[in-house]
């Protein structure tokens, strides 16, 4: 086992972003007994300021100054109010970015998508639970990262903390897939579940942001934008299949009834938005994103409120089902942590 | 991509080796196409002889001769009646082993255990799904690779065609696990499953042998020896516990009355032999094997006769379930092309 140090800048301390902090907190020695490998959390970014010590920061400090909603810049010493988390990935003394800040796909991507090019073209290892960049620049990033000699990670950008990604794209190798079906998201369930129980549009909706579990524009998760975004990302990854969001028949949760959603409950069966892929006899892919209602013996028919699934039908494999039950986004934001040992580790 | 040609021998043409052969022949062109890897059979062994040709044998007449029933040391000039597996394994010019004889826990766990040591002292990658090596000299054999650099592979030793060894070893990077719940192998299942239709005991044993589910001798099964085999696997690989199979406190299905399987039933709940690691106070685990009710919340309890599953509770990654729908031998035997395509394919 090699020891080795592994300067880390993360940019996003949101729900996720925080979290991996408090991870790294928790698990860094473990990891350097595990793995000899030192996490060094360097340089941090919000979008209001930067934090930056090259020996270090406390990365339990920047958990605690997060979670008490504080801006980053307050961070004893090495905050900086209104330095721009690009800035801090162009000159930060790193070996890779966390890029962990809010999702955009309408307006460029930014800040992930320039904090993510810059990573990449400096030689910094990048691993990220953004869909943004990965869904608008897949295969600019993916070259980029190959031309530079170093890796792209980010599976957290679908069904959370499940390595939905890596087994696709590692334990499948050699097979043909003939279908992926995908409930890759909690939000729209956990809506679904409370419509079922005969709660009402409006305070569904109130309860999933409560929970944090809604993007601040909703209609990103009820017109299943999310979903396609996460199945693109499968398409790419998985499938290498050249996709983009125009290319996914996608229909939201707003158009489903509540007399359909409680009749199908009455039944045992349960809504779920499902994301498909449909292998077509051209060799290409369907792609496709509805609500539908999953029967008690469909694998992802029993998923509480709190879970996420896929389901990948093979022709050597058979079929291969994989879930994750999800009581908080802990699991999410430490696909961050898998990431990066999935780069620095080869047993 | 580079190209490079891998020199495959294979050891055991029975139900997974002859079907190793088919995969071979039908996914050749798509691997090449897909990985840059030329997959070259040049030695195949059964118990009564070897076929060796450093050019290369036709994957698909292996398969067709194993298929008839016919011994290997018939294929046209290769063939050489009487050699003996580890005779080829020492000679051969070859880069990697497929070891997929038979299980032998009782004498010494040849021909595999001594086939897997030359090969991996000649320098040979090993791939193997025959867990009688692996239970039997885990450290050993890692060490040997270790020292020789070289890979060894054994994602096919547990639970069938599902990658529940390589989940545990690589997705769950950096977790705590705090608990390991497995049905790790079909024929137990298979049998529990017909005893709750009310049939006997010993028909549901003549079943289980006729479709190939049953080892010559089913106490291997029935007693509990196989899943505690799988534990001791997953125990030293995945929770890194230098088990052994004395460490595990074992039930077999055959002390469960047909009244209480029955009366399970009637409730909806199904039984399995199911294994299980509990994370205890002192950080060592608690492993056993037991037939136990499976109710339909429970994440395996919906498995079907020909379902396998494994559930991982984990501090940061919550709990991931996988689990496998596999019709036939197909998917177990396709671990072996997981594997080799684990050790040479790197993106």
């Amino acid at each position: 086992m090699s020891e080795r140090s592994v300067r880390i800048v993360l940019v996003g301390l949101g729900n996720l972003g925080r979290r991996f902090a408090g991870i790294l907190a928790d698990k860094s020695s473990d990891v350097w007994r595990r793995y000899g490998l030192d996490l060094l959390l360097v340089g941090v970014a919000d979008s209001r300021g930067t934090a930056y010590e090259p020996r270090g920061l406390d990365p339990a400090l920047v958990a605690r100054i997060k979670s008490a909603n504080r801006p980053i810049h307050e961070y004893p010493q090495a905050g900086r109010r209104g330095s721009a988390a690009l800035d801090l990935v162009q000159h930060a003394q790193a070996d890779l970015l966390c890029e962990a800040s809010p999702v955009n796909l309408s307006s460029g991507g930014d800040p992930g998508l320039s904090c993510i090019r810059a990573a990449l073209a400096r030689g910094m290892h990048v691993v990220t639970p953004n869909k943004g960049p990965i869904v608008l620049a897949y295969r600019e990033l993916v070259l980029l990262a190959k031309e530079r000699g170093v890796s792209l990670r980010f599976d957290g950008t679908v069904a959370g903390g499940l390595p939905a990604l890596y087994l696709g794209m590692r334990d499948l190798r050699g097979a043909l897939i003939l279908r992926v079906e995908a409930v890759p998201n909690l939000s729209t369930g956990l809506i679904l579940d409370q419509l079922a129980l005969g709660i009402s549009w409006d305070e569904a909706l109130a309860r999933g942001r409560a929970e944090g579990q809604l993007e601040a524009d909703p209609t990103w998760d009820l017109d299943g934008w999310d979903a396609a975004a996460k199945l693109v990302i499968l398409a790419n990854a998985v499938l290498d299949v050249p996709a983009s969001l125009q290319d996914v028949a996608r229909t939201g949760i707003t158009g489903v009834s509540l007399a359909d959603i409680q009749e199908e409950a009455r039944r045992g069966n349960t809504f779920r938005l499902v994301a498909l892929a449909e292998r077509c006899p051209d060799g290409g892919y369907h792609l496709s994103v509805a609500p539908r209602p999953l029967s008690l013996v469909h694998p992802l028919g029993r998923l509480g409120s709190r879970g996420m699934g896929i389901v990948y039908s093979t022709d050597i494999y058979g079929t291969i089902v994989a879930t994750i039950e999800e009581p908080n986004p802990l699991p999410s934001a430490a696909t961050m942590l898998r990431d990066i040992l999935d780069i620095y580790v080869h047993d």
